[in-house]
């Protein structure tokens, strides 16, 4: 924890502008972001939802950040700022920094010999680290971990305890891996012989470039032939599935449970809904938004927002949901003519 | 495995009554529970499912639990008992003791100086406990599981290999994770600072109340601010995606791959089919029902049962899905007017 | 990586004609397979799917591997075979072998006294094998795998990294288990008392046959009573969730994220695309076919293709599919009439 910030600065970190506030901010010392519910009156919080306006009111928290653009006019300290969620997001990188890496190894980590670690990062125990691995400076490897050979770890990477990155396999800078994700599982990948299932071998890597997050449990399966390429600033969920030889264009963001078949190509800047499903060989453009639960079986164009299963225009999945519940009226109603 | 106990002690231990047996009920001898199909004379069974109401007949069971309320009459021995389940559960528990703790601590489990580690503790090969890490009486750590700094375990609690429990997490007594399960994973929240996404430090943390069972490879992510609150006698099947702040009421039961987005708030005693997805900041009522594959985006109120995507009343669901098959003869007598 | 193999032998290896090639096949030396727009001349390639025959042209692939039945004329060297996809699996595993167990046993594994091991077989860093364990020859353990106490592995067995079986399990010959994966986590059963959800203890196994596969983080519940069983040459793609005393026929094939309820009975030769998902106590005959995120609330004659939540036939789910984006239509006209 940080020492406390006054108003004043905790303002001006964020670029915003202090109301309804007559006193001296810079003697007003806040030590922290919480909610709207549960601040106290040395802390921040912000309104970043609509579905939380009544809790203003009652808030005790020495400010609240608003958006500049919210006619909301309150009769208490307000910090109006360009997006409160930004700047909440900001405050809250303040308050809760990362740790850092200071070059410790602990006993129980199994580290290869061959191994290129640089001097400062943190080895956690048991951990294990496979021959001609290298990690770069200020990456963390958590207890646990395990890391086969061959594999590259860029800078500033943390794996939470029990990541796991196969032979091969390529982090870039800055990627985070949360607890049990795995990096360069097998393929899924068979020729029918006549007889059996022939197991194809999966012979290309997985490649994710800096600025990534891998969530909890989600897998990332390498390349039959060529790789699995997850591009820079791509944020995924827990327990997504990103099938081989997969693309994921920069800056896609995927909640938890989405399904990403073999050979797909997702655009850059697309935003998919929980437990959404993509069939393999499938290119979705730039910018592309789809609802939860999702079904995609055919391509989609750059910028369009879809919902159902099979997937459609999002506008038109409101009507027909909206009329499905009229089915039995239609029913009953052409019955009768 | 116990000793042989007698169908009179085994019918007065759930409280039933023997029907269709001539012999000496303290003399037979059972030595477990096992299914119509396998059942040895030697054995109990139970008709829990009316599935199954054919395999009665040709059963060898010794005796077979039976509800007070079931119509069939049976020319052989049987257990009336007001819920077969409920006995069937309480024998099988009977014949299957959980092996006691009795503090082994494996040479290679690595347990931090400052850990406060209960006596009688097991710790299993290849277990991590970090700093002052706290686990209760009784409580077992499987082989290769992971506990990160000031975690708290209460007693009787049981981590099968490779459970994942991150720092400041708590679980109360009697809390069982099974392998694979990641308690205290990063919640999925960024901002996006007009170049990139900027991550939301994830400052809370989970906590698990008493009696709770945590299945294989479910995931549950700590709070951004505040903590996500797993209450007293939740059971969560395998594969489930819980977020950040998500709180879950008192003996709710979930079926595996159901996701809960984030700030979601799930009432007492909710069953939830499997792949059922929640979005975020709902609230759900108490004793709601949701079939498989539900998709909630809205409050639901309690009691009420569900099913769809999106979801809508269950019986409104049976006839729409009935009709979804009927619109192709909608389409066409239309067509034809 | 093998030593290169001439044109000549590559496609006698394969069972194939090689057309278009007016020099010496015994002199034109072959590395490796590669994608069409990949290969370089020393490469083979091959058209699988007709959405890459445009990259046929101007591939610098050696030779192409082309069906037989394929009309597809082309100026330029190919091998027609019976099978591409097929040939394509045999050169991919010629060029590819998998690693042989040479009987290293890390300084760093927990291996009982007791446990039984072939003398060849591979036991990585961190390996945990609890006692009385067996495991054939030619298997190999990987980095991290947890093993409980009387499990047996069959001989060439593969276990990825972190994988984890638990006691009492059977694993038959060659079966592959990637990262993460859960063998013999308890099935979800509990019991109502009255007042809370009373565990029964799954006193079951998992047994896996010969030559299956299980994809990361993939997890297969052991019995209630009796066991879970996977039947030979099943595959299992990742996040796959399989409940207690559920059977699957053998050869069938699931793709990411399937879950199947307990006690049901999938049949042979079955194909289930990703995200479907199974109720319990259901019977699914040989060779059924389902889309994916299909939802199946009852039993399904062996044979058939099927779509939906719920499932219905695949031509009746197109067409039903398609008259859903139509319900405006179907609305707006009836209003009028």
């Amino acid at each position: 924890m940080l020492k406390p910030v006054s108003l004043h600065d905790l303002a001006a970190y964020v670029g915003g502008t202090i109301e309804g506030f007559d006193g001296d901010a810079n003697l007003l010392m806040i030590i922290g972001v919480n909610t709207l519910d549960n601040a106290g009156s040395d802390e921040i919080s912000f309104l970043t939802n609509k579905r939380y306006k009544n809790a203003v009111d009652q808030s005790d928290a020495a400010a609240i950040l608003l958006a500049a653009s919210d006619p909301l006019s309150l009769q208490r300290c307000i910090i109006r700022v360009a997006d409160p969620y930004l700047a909440f997001a900001k405050l809250q990188r303040l308050f809760n920094p990362e740790k850092e890496a200071n070059g410790i190894r602990h006993g129980a980590a199994v580290i290869h010999e061959t191994a290129m670690i640089a001097a400062d990062v943190d080895v956690a125990a048991n951990a294990v680290i496979g021959e001609q691995t290298s990690i770069g400076e200020g990456s963390r490897i958590g207890i646990g971990c395990l890391l086969g050979d061959r594999v590259t770890i860029g800078k500033g990477c943390l794996l939470h305890a029990g990541a796991i990155v196969a032979d091969d396999c390529v982090l870039g800078d800055n990627v985070y891996l949360q607890s049990g994700s795995v990096i360069g599982s097998d393929g899924f990948g068979y020729a029918w012989s006549g007889e059996k299932h022939l197991k194809i071998p999966q012979a290309g890597r997985v490649l994710i470039e800096d600025d990534v997050e891998v969530g909890a449990n989600t897998c990332i399966d390498r390349g039959a032939i060529g790789d699995t390429v997850i591009e820079r600033g791509v944020k995924l969920d827990n327990q997504i599935q990103i099938a081989h030889n997969v693309r994921i264009g920069a800056y896609t963001v995927m909640a938890s449970q989405v399904g990403i078949s073999g050979s797909s190509m997702i655009g850059r800047g697309c935003q998919f809904g929980g437990q959404t499903g993509i069939a393999g060989h499938i290119k979705i453009g730039d910018g592309v938004k789809l609802a939860g639960q999702t079904g995609v079986l055919s391509d989609l164009d750059a910028g369009g927002t879809y919902a159902g299963s099979p997937a459609m225009p999002h506008r038109l999945w409101l009507k027909t949901s909206a009329l499905l519940l009229k089915l039995p009226e239609i029913w009953k109603a052409q019955r009768s003519k």
